[in-house]
């Protein structure tokens, strides 16, 4: 979810310039995260995320919706994040997913921590850690932090996510 | 979850017996769900579990916590459950696991719908309808309503989940 379909970044940088009156950019954050720029003060920066209002407004990535869209007529789409880590995210993030992805059945959405549970046969995540343990086919989705991995199938928007399923369609797969 | 650590029927049966001065009791409710058992009224005992606070107060059902303890030995242990049909739940839920099995990580813990993106070896549900397209072992957990069900491996108590798993003890499966 966060760095593939909805914009994590943008707003966690916005809400760090503002408490912190700095004008840090994506491109400063190449190869990094925000809390490893800034070490000093990331636990603060992450408790960012424990504001229960915060996934609620999050930017929805480039094309995702139509790509999605699209891809839900040929494969079973389930839509999996990381959510354990701040349950107060929980409420949110849900109404996000309704809110940007009405499409969907909620009964595809998984909120869980450890994606290792996850039963698919491909995985678009941002997070080399997730993909790591997947035993489908693993597809690293660019973040500005995981620009320097290597070793995964690599999509740079979601153009590229259509391309790479849309040009081979299956309908027995799911996502 | 619900009617395997978490007894959900226990409280759903007190508040309506309390909203409509019955004193309907579980063997009342042998093979069916108490909204099918007062369909005129299904929907209204349904808005019970939209209370937040619902699903914070179960009991837990008896010896899963020291089961689940021994298994977590042995076993690597995710918790999956059907979530996402009442939002509202999200937080009691996760409150519920944190409370009543602290010795799990939040990390395995699966907020879910449908149950067929779950990857494990093993997958101990009170729905058979969560069994059938699960792909490793399903067990059935005995509840009132699923008591006529056959075709699958049964289980009526945690003592004897115990006993299913721990007589051949196996470090690397999944439940």
């Amino acid at each position: 979810m966060d760095e593939v379909i909805a914009d994590f970044l943008l707003k966690h940088l916005k809400i760090y310039n503002e408490n912190f009156n700095e004008a840090l950019s994506i491109a400063d954050l190449q190869g990094t995260r925000l809390w490893n720029f800034r070490p000093h003060i990331a636990k603060e920066i992450l408790t960012y995320l424990d504001d229960p209002t915060f996934f609620s407004d999050l930017r929805v990535i480039d094309d995702s919706q139509e790509v999605i869209r699209e891809l839900h007529k040929h494969y079973e789409i389930f839509i999996a994040t990381a959510a354990m880590k701040h349950p107060a995210s929980f409420t949110a993030k849900y109404e996000w997913l309704k809110e940007h992805f009405p499409f969907l059945s909620d009964a595809h959405f998984v909120f869980c921590g450890d994606k290792s549970i996850i039963r698919a046969d491909y995985l678009i995540d941002d997070n080399p850690k997730n993909l790591k343990r997947f035993i489908g086919q693993g597809i690293l989705f660019t973040a500005p932090y995981n620009i320097h991995e290597t070793g995964y199938v690599r999509v740079n928007n979601w153009k590229e996510v259509s391309a790479y399923f849309l040009n081979e369609k299956n309908t027995t797969k799911s996502l």
